[in-house]
């Protein structure tokens, strides 16, 4: 489908791309970096040309998978006749500079070079400018997952914010469980299946009627006794939080 | 260990803990439950004597398995030379009008009907008013369940709060995502490896390593764009939660 694709930006994503890539029998020719400790990891990958500079790009598409930030300025470094995707959650199409020969590649999951995720099981949101470039991006993504979705840069915005609840929200929630472990004095390994077991009847139940705890009955005298136990930081949020169940199953 | 063995109300935990001490070889000779519908079930297990009056109990052992604001009325009706132990949370030993003969015997873990959990890896915590109680209470336990722990009423009263956090508030943080993807109308399924990427990466790493995000950056754009896609009632959810991430990393 492409003769050779470029990978700008070797971080978590990049990696995680790169190998589903390399996984999946796609050949990647080139990666550009210009990061030193992305270039170190250079001998690993024999096969591919690491480049720093964007003159000695030979692709048919280039990948970007670099920060938020850097998107836009990225691709403006690009020959515009390389056609380009980005691999950013947030980032809307219609606010970067290219307009042609330009589209997105957005895995909905959160990466890190530490663990080894599945992208066979990850949902890519695929969408470019013009319709030949998103059926070669569809293509491709197939290739490496079996959740390929083609999704406008205002549906894909608002997947990204409901992706915060369920990723930086629900790590929030964790955290300050351990916080409350870590102040107590007791083993946070203790709340492990508790914690899996919360998701998992979620995801079979719902989480509306997954839902228990002293919100859930309206138990005034149990959140009063909880309240008086945390810190004021935390005791806002236990506030916030409880008010919103409450308002959810009481009105 | 125990010639006879009776669990007072059939509901969830009722259910999960006969379960869990048959599949282990342990005899329940009585339940006692005065509900309507736990007494439907009765002809499941016909090993089991099932009753209604708290007169017929014959039994070393009482478990009483009922809602929070019950036990202690549940447990003043048992014949005070049966120890008792209840399975709650929340309920202080010292709260209950029974001083003698009675403990505690708490699954760490959110238990339903309708699901299975695993008692073999569901931490049990244990609390007795007597030694003798407590050492008969801790082999019960370890013949259910290979996570026991001997817990003072005060630290299960803390740990009971941090599982707040962990089961409740996580599981508002689903429903609200869910919500969104009502909202947005996008399928919820989307956003399921996250969730249990996002689980698994905080119990590997810890929350605090694992968190990401707008919050976790301090980007100011991205949290006003986010808080204006937002009705109100989210929005003051997204408000505290992104501050309270904001105060852990930026101080």
């Amino acid at each position: 489908m492409y003769d050779k694709i470029a990978v700008i930006g070797y971080g978590n994503v990049g990696n995680a791309l790169v190998d589903s890539l390399l996984q999946n029998g796609i050949t990647v020719d080139q990666i550009l970096t210009t990061k030193k400790q992305e270039i170190k990891v250079v001998d690993a990958l024999p096969s591919i040309q690491f480049i720093t500079d964007y003159s000695d790009l030979k692709a048919d598409l280039c990948l970007v998978c670099v920060s938020d930030d850097a998107v836009n300025s990225v691709i403006n470094r690009i020959p515009p006749e390389i056609p380009v995707a980005h691999t950013s959650g947030s980032i809307q199409l219609e606010s970067l500079d290219r307009k042609k020969n330009v589209g997105v590649f957005y895995p909905l999951q959160t990466i890190s070079k530490e663990r080894k995720v599945n992208f066979k099981e990850i949902p890519l949101l695929v969408e470019a400018s013009d319709e030949n470039l998103k059926q070669k991006l569809i293509v491709l993504a197939k290739s490496i997952s079996e959740e390929v979705h083609e999704v406008s840069s205002e549906k894909r915005k608002e997947i990204h914010l409901a992706a915060v609840f369920i990723n930086n929200f629900v790590n929030h929630q964790i955290f300050l469980a351990e916080q409350l472990a870590e102040r107590f004095q007791f083993d946070k390994l203790l709340l492990k299946p508790l914690l899996l077991e919360t998701v998992y009847k979620a995801i079979d139940e719902g989480a509306y009627n997954a839902q228990t705890g002293p919100g859930r009955r309206g138990d005034v005298n149990v959140i009063a006794t909880h309240e008086a136990m945390l810190p004021n930081d935390l005791r806002l949020i236990y506030h916030t939080l409880t008010e919103s169940i409450i308002k959810t199953y009481h009105g």
